[in-house]
């Protein structure tokens, strides 16, 4: 296998001759396949199909006697805060329960921070231009919120243990006007990374100079593990208090991915002094969650080992489409130095990084030929990413066979853009 | 029948005696009647049953072919759309569906024009002291947004055919930094009157000195109606657009009374221009409302004939419990001189006026007494009612048995407060 570093103009040329003719067959099958988003395949929401029924005319009162289909509480029904709390190991007064999106709790609590402050503080939009740090590649719909809130984003590079943790506490220490740090420490968007045991110390050790700065630890795959061994992640929340920074993490987690993207449950978790705070507005935002929603969840899944139970099915399902992107990764690219990337145990996603310059080409070879990809750069703050490197890989919803016609354009298509760059 | 005005102190030192009396048997009692909230009945709850097992391993799909249990989609599935766009009398494009809590789509409506401003304009927390005109006595839940958001509240005194609009064209069109007004337009809470054509086309065509301000047109009783004959008021989305003034409405309305208050769906109407502006903002916000439940609601109701026809077997359970108000408070209260009632058609509430000073000891003998009633002020802007005369009655909750001791009790604490005002 030689490098294409290494390969003579000629050699290259030929490549990319193949290449085109390969890609204008593709364009002529017309093809249409889509990688672009983490949504969950049918056989995965399939699962859960007995959630659709599982509530009945003589079921619907939660175990405090509460009947779901009336109005009343605020925070998520016992059985539903305890099933989090036990997935979380935190206590049920840790936890909060919304409705169908986690990135509402997260866009909500950006947006009183910015309008009332965090806590009794001065509101952050009264203080000046507020920041945050952006682990990237990172989420887009963290970058979405900042940018909603005219909030500066710094972006803070990825490593295989996390966050560059060294910039982030000598950012953090030095700068009050940085309110917040986004993360998704367990098998990161797009990276698949799991934040190691140091890097979570150290977050939980930030001496912030802002003293209302914020950790939002959107643990969105915290069981979503694809191997026989699950990674574990500390406790950010109790690591927080034996820092003397308890209220310094706010987490959030998310059933879109264990039970219907569509209508699902979801939580923040922090301090219980935090957790009061959240109640207060609560009181003023809304008569409260879908509580019958809740109810079909804790009667479908009964508790947190019920969870584990599940997620293991969905871990199944997902092993071959995760495997299949490996082994033809390593087959097509390996040994050509053109590409890298993560191969994570769990999560949604891929981080694929190209040659840098290429990223943008290869999303536009692959839209041509008929495969959506998720846009180059997407995963980056403003959707910029200065390498032009980056390529969120989403293997979860189309059915194997697609997965694999996609996975054979796509490395096509980083061949040719390759090639193409390195003549060019 | 001797009006207590009329009395002499001896004759009212009797009654008041008498009363005394009463009430200390009522405490020894040890009953528990609860009248605080416009809660539904179990009976009214049980209408709607079947929707909870309506779905089904092989019913999951949108009309449009969406897999509701999936990602996708922002503003509401078609059906839902349809049906919320019939009943309102206007185009599905002028919709938004959202999830459990209509509350929750006028909370986010002011934080974001108080945050990014209206449409394009300066945000409102940049301009100065925001004031909001508050026809009173009004929803608690409506003043508690503005204070939530430090915005001033003027109080307009509602009539019968409602907010006194000489006052709210004189402030609208003179005070700039009157930014909104809250509206019950149907059966309003709690005075339960009905906006008169008059009053909708004053609204329709006021001419603010803000050319941001909004009319907050909560239509929550839109469907609500007890009588054969149902209260129709003017569609003031077309009468605005017909003054040229087509961004000026927000529209809200909800299931909470129609399906299951726990797990309901609401919407936000406006018109097409405004729904594009709060799509883009949605983008940012959430990931979409439950479409599952959506589904659930379109399945069991069909359309808007068929909310319509569930409608009346509401008002078949509830019209027993409001006559039981009418009859009780005329004839324990008629021509007394001591108190005023509204005995509306439709809504969930019945507005009472004591005689000035007396709403919050009357409502402290029912509590004393075992009844449980709305605190006296709660309906006025911080929970302050200049003359401490009105009282919400909610009838909808407690079982006729129930509702026959409590009104007892009620019409009983009445005349006390009033004997030991005039004697005081």
């Amino acid at each position: 296998m030689k490098q294409y570093a290494d390969m003579s103009a000629a050699e290259l040329s030929a490549v990319k001759k193949e290449l085109e003719d390969a890609f204008s067959k593709y364009a002529e099958n017309g093809k249409k396949l889509n990688m672009t988003r983490g949504v969950p395949s049918d056989e995965q929401l399939a699962l859960c199909n007995e959630m659709l029924t599982c509530l009945s005319a003589e079921d619907y009162h939660s175990i405090n006697g509460a009947d779901c289909r009336n109005y009343g509480g605020l925070d998520g029904i016992p059985e539903m805060k305890k099933i989090f709390a036990e997935l979380l190991d935190l206590t049920p007064d840790e936890v909060i329960v919304g409705g169908n999106s986690s990135l509402s709790l997260m866009f909500d609590n950006v947006a009183v921070n910015m309008s009332h402050g965090v806590r009794e503080g001065q509101p952050w939009n009264s203080q000046g231009q507020v920041k945050f740090l952006c682990p990237s590649p990172g989420y887009d719909r963290h970058f979405t919120i900042c940018k909603y809130f005219h909030i500066g984003m710094i972006p803070v590079a990825m490593g295989p243990d996390g966050p560059d943790m060294d910039m982030v506490e000598k950012l953090v220490s030095s700068d009050p006007m940085i309110k917040g740090i986004w993360c998704v420490p367990k098998f990161s968007n797009p990276t698949g990374i799991v934040y190691s045991d140091e890097t979570v110390r150290r977050f939980a050790n930030l001496k912030p100079a802002a003293d209302d700065f914020r950790i939002y630890w959107d643990n969105a795959y915290a069981f979503h593990d694809l191997g026989s061994t699950k990674a574990v992640i500390p406790n950010i929340i109790r690591l927080c208090e034996k820092s003397g920074n308890p209220n310094m993490p706010h987490v959030f987690a998310s059933f879109s991915k264990v039970s219907f993207a569509g209508a699902s449950v979801t939580c923040m978790a922090s301090s219980k002094s935090n957790c009061e705070y959240i109640r207060k507005r609560l009181t003023a935002q809304t008569i409260g969650p879908d509580k019958l929603n809740q109810l079909r969840h804790a009667r479908f899944f009964k508790d947190a080992a019920g969870v584990m139970a599940h997620m293991e099915k969905h871990a199944v399902i997902l092993r071959p489409r995760f495997r299949l992107v490996y082994e033809t990764l390593r087959r097509e690219l390996d040994g050509l130095g053109i590409a890298r990337w993560t191969e994570p145990e769990g999560g949604y996603f891929i981080s694929f990084d190209s040659l840098d310059g290429c990223a943008k080409r290869i999303v536009a070879l692959c839209a041509q030929a008929g495969v959506a990809l998720t846009p180059a750069g997407a995963t980056y703050p403003d959707g910029s990413d200065p390498h032009d490197a980056n390529i969120r890989i989403a293997p979860t919803c189309p059915p194997l066979s697609e997965l694999r016609d996609a996975l054979e354009i796509f490395c096509a298509a980083v061949k040719l853009a390759s090639a193409q760059k390195l003549l060019s």
